[in-house]
């Protein structure tokens, strides 16, 4: 699961790399920082196991308020 | 750009996570928690942005001992 904050959020870390990397020399127009979740189920449903990461994310992983959150599958699970 | 903790380096952030889902009732089999970080960059160039994404990971983004990265272009912008 891919989480972000939600586009107008602040977001200070983001707000660092960018100056970070413009320090650096890089020719940057912006940085937003989030956090990556690879989860291994114990389904072989792909339906099923959308569902479950969807509700992980609600009830655990991403702040609903402030953030939002994308489901990628490895391609070689994908449904 | 995807930043995880490399095979067999310790994940206290992911071991939380997996410890959590279990209880709240998820099946899971293990989880790993990384960074996302999204960049906007001033050049359509994909080739060179690709080496930029590379260097900015190399010098900032991961800690190459104990990180990997995997850069990731938003469809419409894929070279």
């Amino acid at each position: 699961m891919l989480v972000r904050p939600k586009p107008g959020i602040l977001d200070p870390q983001g707000q660092a790399v960018e100056s970070s990397l413009r320090h650096l020399g890089f020719a940057v127009e912006g940085a937003r920082v989030g956090r990556l979740v690879d989860v291994e189920l114990t389904t072989d449903d792909p339906v099923e196991a959308r569902a479950a990461l969807e509700r992980m994310c609600e009830q655990l992983l991403a702040n609903p308020l402030i953030e939002g959150y994308e489901i990628e599958f490895p391609e070689h699970t994908s449904p």
